[in-house]
């Protein structure tokens, strides 16, 4: 039995993440989560000449670093899933080539993460594969001046921006036994167009998509959200995380005591100016890889759903006045002693 | 097994091709393959108002197209696996919404037809999905426009330019048994960087990664090429199928009296002015899903390697030098009586 319900696969079989590894720009090292990065730079170039080469080399870096904690390399890795904000995914391209065997590229915008661990999951459960990284990154710099204005502008930023994580994740997904923390389910997302079409406020695109999908996941495995010590969303920041509320309330389900947000939980939002909170595929990977994990395998949390937000849109179409879509991907994570 | 050797995956539980859809522009609706396209518009706005809104337009009749031709609808498909040359891949977005009952979005540049079936294959294989979509799409000017330059400078193109198919494809994947159209292997390439930087060359830049894939899955599976009635390349175009052979030729693996290449089969070439050959997402997909399969059905064909080439950059990356790498994803199609 590989599926429940409408759109929940299930993973029997054993699909542990063994390893973790991150890598976060300044500004989120000087955060309230800067104990839980691997890795914090200097400086937001990370020794390149350009913010592309620099996002790239972030996901070098972080590879290197997972390859070295887990003991592999890439010639006993049989793959990787990997995806970022640049367009056409250019800062993954370079660094698969020296992560795994081989390469599957994905985009979900900002639940890029939650896709590449949920893909990485159903290869290695069903024996596509016995070693499968999932990997996300975002540089703040190579995102602001594509999606919204040239950074030397100095735009102004309005109260419902957020800001894109400096910063990429990546784990280790195996097939095993015994003690660790397993993914043990996925809810594939649907884009939802809410006519959403302000480039600035990007948690009310997710918000009715990550409504949707937890609703989904919860209706589908049967559970209501007290069964989870944790319910985990990518990047709603303050805005969408009050918008998902009063979507979920209508339809009689309560998530507030047990959720919180990686977009709300890497920033020390008032002292660091984030306005909405934080965003971009970097932010879930460097939260959920750092923060999260740790708390698990600490014993603080056992059953933990991250719901990763995407909001689908590009320059081009922002500027066509063309809504911009949301999508939610899911998995359920769980911590076996 | 699900695997064997290095990065090739075995579908062994009957996974069939069901039913296919296409639809193409103008250009490709005058050429030599017009008779196995399902719909070809008469105005490449396809009835929008942008170029943007025209790919997704063409997406949306395709996947009505599919579903017609199969009987199905968006609410008994389980998934749709999807992507394009937009950046964000944004023309997928939204005629997701209609597709199917989930939605993964893939970037693999001009790869992901063939990056859409092998994950489409996976899955149903696995047991995730009963029945998934395989969907991609470019359209002409929505790529030449944010590749190279704006359309309206009327530039002239190098020998060595590929022209951007206006097109997209479907095929429905599900378990099957009896007659029929197989996807029996899938080989997961891996990005090859060989410097390349030339915009207009991108055959150059996928010709090595088709090379190393083509060869892996020969060594994967221990076969040769003239265990293939054809060896379908995704767009490599005149240019690029050169270096292949020339690339294989010097590992001592001859394909020449088997292969072809979609880049070269959509236009009259000399005819329709194409310099090089056709490339863009759409371009394998039509071909693919038009004049290969139906061929297949037709006993043409018994045994096809269809290999997906993609180029794998942007025009910010292009303008700042960085290498256009290259990628290639391969199927294995069987059909059996």
């Amino acid at each position: 039995m590989m599926r429940t319900g409408n759109s929940t696969l299930i993973f029997d079989r054993g699909v542990k993440i063994t390893h973790t590894a991150n890598i976060v720009g300044t500004k989120e090292g000087n955060g309230p989560l800067a104990d839980t990065f691997d890795i914090i730079a200097d400086d937001d170039y990370f020794g390149q000449k350009t913010w592309e080469q620099a996002e790239s080399e972030m996901q070098d870096r972080c590879i290197e670093r997972l390859h070295a904690k887990a003991g592999t390399q890439s010639s006993n890795t049989d793959l990787l899933f990997s995806g970022d904000l640049v367009n056409q995914c250019a800062a993954s391209c370079n660094p698969a080539q020296s992560a795994a065997r081989a390469h599957l590229g994905l985009f979900g915008a900002c639940s890029t993460m939650a896709e590449s661990l949920l893909c990485a999951a159903a290869f290695v459960n069903a024996g596509y594969a016995d070693r499968a990284i999932a990997l996300t990154s975002s540089h703040f710099s190579t995102a602001e001046r594509q999606f919204r204005f040239p950074l030397a502008y100095g735009s102004q930023r309005p109260p419902t921006a957020q800001w894109t994580v400096t910063g990429a994740g990546a784990a280790m997904v195996e097939r095993g036994s015994g003690a660790g923390v397993y993914i043990t389910h996925a809810y594939i997302g649907l884009p939802l167009d809410m006519g959403i079409t302000d480039a600035n406020n990007m948690g009310a695109a997710m918000a009715p998509a990550a409504a949707q999908t937890i609703k989904g996941f919860l209706r589908d495995t049967n559970t209501a959200p007290d069964d989870y010590d944790l319910i985990l969303t990518g990047d709603l920041g303050k805005e969408g995380t009050k918008l998902l509320y009063t979507l979920l309330n209508d339809e009689g389900i309560s998530i507030e005591s047990v959720h919180n947000d990686c977009g709300i939980m890497i920033y020390d939002i008032d002292r660091q100016d984030a306005h909405a909170g934080a965003s971009g595929c970097g932010c879930s990977a460097a939260v959920l890889t750092g923060k999260i994990l740790s708390d698990m395998r600490g014993g603080r949390y056992h059953r933990v759903l991250f719901a990763g937000t995407g909001a689908l849109m590009n320059s081009t179409t922002v500027q066509q006045g063309l809504p911009i879509v949301g999508v939610t991907h899911l998995i359920e994570l769980e911590v076996r002693v």
